[in-house]
């Protein structure tokens, strides 16, 4: 609506986001909640679910990338234009502690719209019910290329 | 056993890859199969799933990403001594179409086996039941670090 | 000199960096100026110079990685002990922009300080010297993997 | 000349790269020389140059990463057509040992090319004159992704 770098180009963007989140099987089965979206930004969380843990019973670091990848998907899908769908290109994940908690955040963000290509960035944090003094924990930055595709028959 | 760069260092190094695949809830859930496992050489195969999906239909990049995180994790860990466990320090995937297919090959290996770091890279390929000219089509790599950790009370 | 998350582990950071600094013959090579230096967070500056361009005549994406990876290492080297020297084990870097400019200003900071790993980002801006409207343009995103090694007869 | 999946787009493939890399000033700076090109495969050498080592005395991580990235850069460009620049939008590089030898050899190849998008990968070794043994030592690999830029009134 605005032609500020992080200015969404659809006057549907939040449906949009939301629509074609609901469709992504994966976050369904996941348990993940798209909390909340406005332009260039989303958040997503998550609950503990031993379904889709790695051998040690910490969330597997491939659920961490799914949610992360759908985060910063999202941020650059909420900036994109009615006629394109989005693709991720490539990411990079760096873990830096195991996904240990009750509750899990998901961030992402775009760092550079493009008509073309969008750079995105997110963060995943683990929360502990029981935890009072520091509150949360990252866990895991991702750096997402993201690929805007059109006239290939995708919806959004 | 041997050792050559990429012998394995456990003579117990195949049941102790499989009985750690065995624990990956998340390969479970996914219907994920580790298919065969050499020293430095891991491969799982894993056939199309609904739920876990993108927006399109496709199974979701995060999907792809966290099979071959295994696989490169375990492509490591078949070389690592009986008193490592493996955690996933950092991975970047490439995605090169979409994961389209009625059955999916990761193929993970070890490119620089290091007795605190391993560097491995990853391969995923998505098959056709009816394909009939090319049979396979490539849709992502992975380059992916390992950490082995010691003494903090993790079983591989 | 403190126990916080980000706080140097040696009472003599700051010669420690600047003498490094100094022996990387890239940097004197290149023109590249140690400008700040915290426990933490490096900031690097260097003027344009035709010599390390490529061939659209702005700065080859390997001089903008070169230097932000100095920078990178720097801020998780001002954090190590005295006995530890700093390698980088992998980076990912993002280029948002041509490397257009008068002056570039590369910042890198730790996210994540660990005793074998350390894990930083970097920034590269471009400056002109006529540009009044921005002001400076961010060119690139880094995310770097260090490592600490000791008791390999490497100094810092 | 080929509708193959690694066929040059351009009849002037060859000249087109070769003319590119003599422009890059980078390159000549560090001594660094276009080896082989066949259309999807490009090798570079370079002799070891104390100008651009790090404070080790071995090759400067970023002086790695800058002939990989241009080794990558041609690989790519090697198939693109006539209207076609080439920039690079991200890489990523492993470091396998430090860059400590008398010669360096670096490898780009075609993974995956696209109309806009280029998948490429690089490998980089070092090689001792008086090495008699092992003969090289593989010291780093890049996973590389190029944006074919037309319509910018950028040269190749």
């Amino acid at each position: 609506m605005t032609g500020s770098p992080l200015g969404a180009r659809s006057a549907a963007w939040e449906p949009r986001v939301r629509d074609s989140f609901a469709r992504q099987a994966l976050m369904t089965s996941l348990g993940a909640t798209l909390d909340s979206v406005v332009p260039g930004q989303v958040t997503i969380t998550m609950p503990y679910a031993p379904a889709f843990t790695q051998q040690h019973g910490f969330l597997h670091g491939g659920t961490v990338a799914s949610v992360l990848d759908s985060a910063c998907g999202y941020a650059g899908f909420s900036l994109m234009d009615d006629d394109s769908a989005v693709l991720t290109a490539e990411f990079k994940i760096n873990f830096l502690a195991p996904a240990k908690g009750d509750h899990f955040r998901f961030e992402g963000r775009v760092i550079k719209p493009g008509r073309t290509l969008v750079l995105t960035e997110g963060r995943a944090f683990a929360l502990s019910d029981t935890q009072t003094d520091r509150g949360e924990t990252m866990i895991a930055t991702m750096s997402c290329t993201l690929m805007a595709v059109r006239d290939r028959g995708l919806k959004g």
